[in-house]
């Protein structure tokens, strides 16, 4: 089985696992008080271009997002969120057990807009009743989305804008901000995140670390005491060190970017490829998950060869599906799947 | 100012203010453990005719759906809901704090559908990353709706027959309950309602009670260690007996059927002469909420004389808002309020 | 059967009572936002010589524990409380069920001490894991304390000095507050209490209301956005002004102090008289609890004509129980109660 | 530096690193639904005798008590545990954060007794506000303890009986479980756990994994649904592979057990060297964590060259600290330090 099922099928990238092997036998202090936590510190900061940042890292994305907005919020108070957005649909209801709503706001591409959240806030203010209602405080957003789109440099600057006037955190998930920072289109980057976000993650599980999210955190309010509520969410790992080890890897040497770049150009090679087919696709996207459409029958069939994940019916003869690349995506297997498809649609 | 913002403008019924003024110093045991409350839930197993049912009287409505749902639930599951429903909307994220997801489904009228619940369930159940999502466990159907509209006897069974099909507990929030079994078109009564639901509870606040919403609790496993929920959740009333005497009041001599009807009267003379008018309603309905459209100009003069309920604009010179009647409403005021708001209409 | 239970077996003052009789049909606007609840604020901030204090009245006690505590503290932070109290034994979890912790800290008579506060505190900080260990941030002291002790102005001004030595809130359970200062040997007044605290309650129930605790926020950071915590928690009475008719009576023409008085008055009598019979105390007290240390004989005979509270075994024919007054005692029931015993002692 | 700081101070043992790098390029499905998971959890039903048990591997023991206790407890229910217990002390609060109370009891050694927990339970039962209190549903016990020692098979065995009497689950943390199975006087096994304990778990992280502790649930009530609370919990691992090949190295060949040996082994050289010196210990245990009160002068000098945890103070002159052995010690530095200490408190 050739697997495109997701981004973690593999485990990581050689030049990390090698770390691991070198340092192994090392003492270290535990709970992410070492010296490579330190300087995965730094790694990130300079990648970030600002020595200002607080930097934790988690081992899960699920943990990042309770921990974070565990931090952020009062009791009172809840999180916009397109409804697409992994916290109000994959997460298990984590951020309710913590005790906030999910503000969902409706999306077509999984994206969110400064005036869907200027709306929502201006709403509640006006509201006679807006005691009895979940305080709005911050915005959660994901680039790439779960749709695999991404944001623009003017999109997040706007959500920012409207953030400052209604006085809401911007947090910004980047379980795959490096596919989204290696595709197409993409006008962003680690220092003007760092700038635009009150607090967002470099995600590490989908892009060649075994494990690790590293949280970046540029607001004062949101600093202080955050390693009593990584505790306290379970999320303190006790050798630390292996989580700085996945990316003082992925952060030397530009790696980060570069496997980002191959999992995109592998994307975009399964796209285009499915394109010339004359494949439609659930949501149009230039990173690395593609949701293409494609008769049952078909889909029957590969699946017998490749792993993808199934999304939903289009209609009665037609479901859209997932593939996803990674930075260990091989082309032969790109290859393969293409030649494979084509060979079904043209001969069946 | 006469006010119809909602039907919990006044104080109680004089018939329960006497029970309370003739037992003002009699001597009592404390949170619920007296003897007016086992007469009053004597009276409330009678009107339900089913002598099992447990009955667990709390002061309001927030407290009765967050007590009931964090008795029923476990942690990793949620509650069906339509998306204006009370719980989803009014609470301050209440059901959130105890750590649930409200699983909104939407509505147009305020009534969810058997066929809802039952997709929804399927689809949990089909999704291949359904541990990864909060699970369905409950159904909140509210009656009348936070809409004012009813449901029917056919479709509560069949609400029924999707729980039983997924294992679902379902809930009713009859806040407004009274001032549904009163309207035209209403085929439901209290022990058809105990004999559906798993749990529902009968409003007294806005029915002619200072307080009090008796929780009805058929289901056996339900039942177990309530009141230490109660407890809990800062719903145990030093003084039980006061929750007593307000039930014992409303189902004496019919009492809370009488008030309803007159609620209803006063509601269906509002709609009805706004009809006459040729106003147009957001959401019609046999109950005590009628939401007319009225042009902004009218509502503000109105608004010097009358209190009502902004609810939304409909478009740039009208607006939807809400009158409310209740037990205590005077029919002069209701005649009051239509004189001048035809001379308004028609004069303006 | 005569109660000496509890200081909420009889409803409320016949003051109170009349004032809910004579403005029961008065419409009014809900959720604590009329006249009533504004007038009830004046009253409270004028005894308390404080004009810019918020004051917001909540139903009962665990509510006003549970929201007080919600709205001040961060996930991580906990609440440090004598073992003995009423958060840490008597609200079946309703702090932890909102996320915080109860650290308990012993004590022999229902006190605790600056030292004590300091002490955890600077054990707190020196603990190279106190990240892995709940934050202290808040003290939590009731007057009378559960066990009928009382704080001297020197104690709290201590405790007060404790907590910004370490930045923790002080909050007062003032449950039966004016049996407290009512009682020989205070030295507390309102004003005190409003300048030396962050926020405490006044009680109602237990001191002549029906229901009723009055939060009174002095520090500005635990203002904001109270309401929101008070429905989340389940806490906003939809008839707000039932509330304030409660403490409008009981700060009218000095009733509150009053009743404290009178039930004072009962508690020294039964005192007196039992140590007349040379019977002795689980817990000292000169307030309207009183602890006397009978022989399970004598009890048994004694419960058949007046009710007490069991509190717990002493040695193998004697226990300790609670007597209770309040400002509904009658004195010949106290007088009846003493002889009573007497006779029993002397001829059994 | 040579650190004795605890037993997670080094990464794996080697033969669990080359199994990672063996497999690091195989493709697996995520979330612990691929086959080396499937292996894992077969090697420890072996290892338990059970074939009936569930396994599930969570990344660490905070993680892993949370969970655990978020699936067996309503929200009215606490958990029993020693006033050491890992729970009670060292997780910034996560079963609280969860809602639920910790129901702490006084212990010496760090262990608790049946007798104990009989008492608390019938104490509640016979409290005429037991639903004003927290409701005891669970023991947690760990063994090796907090400090070092260890349970008999009768002690848990008695402590089960107690469960059985009183409704309640018994959870074992076992962090340490091997060091406790390989130390003198152990009399436990892990079949007999197996059966004695509703769930427990047998911990990676501190012995010889990098991480990784896999609960056993043998009570088919706390099964269901148990993977959706990990989610929940943020404790599924996305390369959930990691945390089996972990385990499957600790259960092949006796992996797990000679690696505690070797701990003990060095623990006891430790204890005895500092016996044949007249030093006394904070709590007398025959594991791998050994308590010596040392005076602070010597103290200070090692500090120089060992990494020992700093316990509490015992007199103006002495302290107690913690030297850790693990799997990973080596007994060179055994040697060196006992020489080291040695020196001096003779030349000193």
């Amino acid at each position: 089985m050739i697997m495109f099922y997701c981004d973690y099928n593999e485990g990581a990238h050689p030049s990390i696992i090698k770390l691991m092997n070198d340092t192994n036998m090392e003492q270290h202090e535990g709970y992410s008080e070492d010296a490579y936590t330190e300087q995965a510190r730094q790694l990130i900061r300079k990648a970030c271009d600002n020595n200002d940042v607080d930097v934790h890292i988690l081992v899960g994305g699920t943990q990042a997002n309770m921990t974070v907005i565990s931090a952020a919020l009062r009791t009172h108070q809840g999180v916009l969120s397109a409804e697409t957005g992994h916290i109000n649909c994959h997460e298990t209801g984590a951020i309710e057990a913590g005790g906030h709503k999910v503000l969902a706001l409706p999306t077509a591409d999984g994206k969110i807009t400064a005036d869907q959240v200027r709306k929502y806030c201006i709403d509640h203010r006006n509201d006679s009743s807006f005691e009895h209602i979940v305080q709005p405080k911050m915005v959660y957003v994901s680039n790439p989305t779960e749709l695999g789109t991404i944001y623009t440099r003017r999109e997040l600057t706007e959500i920012r804008a409207a953030c400052d006037e209604f006085g809401l955190f911007l947090f910004l998930d980047g379980a795959r901000l490096g596919y989204g920072l290696a595709s197409p289109g993409n006008d962003l980057d680690l220092p003007f995140i760092a700038e635009v976000c009150d607090v967002f993650y470099i995600g590490g599980t989908k892009q060649g670390a075994l494990f690790g999210e590293a949280v970046v955190i540029r607001n004062e309010a949101l600093k202080e005491d955050f390693r009593y509520i990584i505790k306290q969410n379970g999320g303190m790992l006790a050798k630390g060190r292996l989580l700085a080890l996945q990316f003082i890897g992925l952060f030397t040497d530009d790696l980060y970017m570069e496997l980002s770049r191959h999992a995109i150009a592998m994307a975009l090679k399964i796209k285009e490829g499915f394109e010339a087919m004359d494949i439609g696709f659930l949501a149009e996207n230039p990173t690395n998950q593609q949701f293409p459409i494609l008769p049952d029958a078909v889909l029957a069939k590969i699946g017998e060869k490749y792993g993808y994940e199934y999304q939903k019916r289009i209609d009665e003869t037609h479901s859209a599906v997932r593939f996803c690349t990674s930075w260990a995506t091989k082309e032969e297997n790109v290859d393969s799947l293409l030649a494979d498809v084509r060979k079904m649609l043209y001969h069946s």
